[in-house]
């Protein structure tokens, strides 16, 4: 491992503060955290990448640690006279947290590449890791539920996940094309692991494998990889996992996660009370997989490190 | 005057303390602002539109009474998140004025025409009197100074006015329209008065009255056209203004100002220290023309309002 560089897979919260533990772990310069961009939407005229937002202020010690996304000592005096102005009042954002739409969105509109923008922003505000999204190209993940199609973000925002879901699609997905900056990731010589943090499987990690050439790259990968789970105790440490899983018909059990990632993992993670089940090709790992805080996400980290150098 | 309606010619910040005195004077409905939009510019991807903005917000009672321009209760989140970001800090962007600018920028996008998206804010707002741009298409004032050629806000803003102003010229000018409304404001047999604003005349009211058709619109008025001095004891009340005249070799007086307004006013309201000229055609009315807060900003409307009234 020394001097390796780590590849975490990653969406939003679970994925950001295992990306944070990891980070400090290794120290600065050797994690890439490859980013859902499924999420992305543009709103009020400004493109959101929620994940990529929250995986940057995490990093760069700026997130709220309350909530887990949006910025900590955030403002929201925007968010009132937008409101008060007749605009949408339904998705948050708050003050400091728009500088970062507001930026993005106009150097898009110049010509430039999302990766290019997230880069310079990660530099700017101190990550100390590299930020890629998964694609330049755009990838949007719809949700077809009972009440019919509706995008992402008013399935997860303005819906709160209540809809049922019965089925996820990836706009887009076959076009996208991984971007230099991620297969080269990939392509490192240097590459010591790759981790799947424990971000919902379905909503975060499928974008990014359905991208045409990704599961390829991974299941090449010499490296030891590792899925953390997102289950604990049968239930969703965070977010609408378990009710997905329920609606899918699929019991809502850490066993159930790692077998989605069946032919792209070596090792699982699991808490103790989970790990008592066995998926061919992956050696389940039981260890405390609960982030609840900073320690927690290092102790995590650690025991992620520690079970790519058993693997290796 | 009972039931007449008052079109006022305005730039930013005094043009707005006189729309804002004519609106409380003359009671809800019966006030149309016409405004400058050469000062508009696209900043970070975002239109702003500062003297339609000023106008706005003070006509609603939210403008920042110290400043004149910007909103009240501001808070500056973003600004400080986007100058970390690497963003540029020159221009200064509240929190809660960026709603405006977003709504405005999205709506522009879709193909809103201005006039539209800026009667939307004013009914949202409250601001109890029509605001119009002068015109929805494209009109920028460029600044030839001693150091070359430079857009507005650059002069304005970034360099506070300090390069000295050779010329300036309306891009666009030639080619933009008068909106349908404010033609229709123009040509309304209820027209009881027009009247300029105390604004800059070279920066804010002749990107006006360049576009074709505005000069022989209010040639061709009716009613009396009153003009308020924006120079009292020969100084500006505020901004470049006797720096630009000097620069043009104009003296800093109300005459010089009532002589380029000469044809399109009956009336000029000045100083008592400054009204002792006479220019052709328009009648000299020696009155307090500071508006120094609300009970100036109310005199000098019920000033302008008695003089339309003698005019009539």
């Amino acid at each position: 491992m020394s001097g390796g560089r780590v590849i975490v897979l990653c969406g939003g919260v679970g994925g950001a503060r295992m990306a944070g533990g990891l980070a400090a772990a290794l120290g600065p310069g050797r994690l890439t955290a490859i980013v859902n961009v499924g999420d992305d939407f543009t709103h009020v005229g400004l493109r959101i990448s929620p994940d990529l937002d929250t995986v940057l202020y995490t990093l760069s010690n700026l997130e709220d640690p309350a909530k887990g996304w949006g910025r900590r000592d955030e403002t929201w005096s925007f968010m009132a006279a937008l409101a008060a102005a007749g605009g949408p009042a339904w998705f948050q954002l708050g003050d400091k947290d728009l500088a970062t739409h507001v930026l993005r969105t106009e150097a898009l509109a110049r010509g430039e590449r999302l990766t290019a923008i997230t880069a310079r922003l990660a530099e700017a505000l101190g990550a100390g890791a590299r930020l890629l999204p998964a694609t330049d190209d755009p990838l949007a993940t719809l949700c077809e539920t009972d009440e019919g199609p509706m995008p992402f973000q008013d399935y997860f925002v303005r819906r709160r996940c209540e809809p049922a879901l019965r089925a996820l699609s990836f706009a887009g997905a076959d076009a996208a094309r991984l971007s230099p900056e991620v297969e080269a990731a990939l392509a490192d010589p240097d590459l010591a692991a790759l981790v799947i943090a424990p971000s919902n499987p379905y909503l975060s990690l499928d974008p990014i494998l359905a991208i045409p050439g990704m599961r390829a790259a991974i299941e090449g990968l010499k490296c030891p990889r590792i899925a953390v789970s997102p289950i604990i105790g049968n239930k969703a440490v965070k977010g609408p996992l378990a009710k997905i899983m329920a609606e899918r018909g699929l019991g809502v059990t850490a066993e159930t996660v790692a077998r989605h990632y069946e032919g792209l993992v070596d090792v699982f993670l699991a808490d103790p009370a989970d790990a008592g089940f066995s998926v061919p090709g992956i050696a389940v790992h039981a260890c405390d997989v609960m982030m609840a805080d900073r320690a927690g996400r290092a102790r995590l980290a650690r025991e992620a490190l520690a079970a790519v150098m058993v693997a290796s």
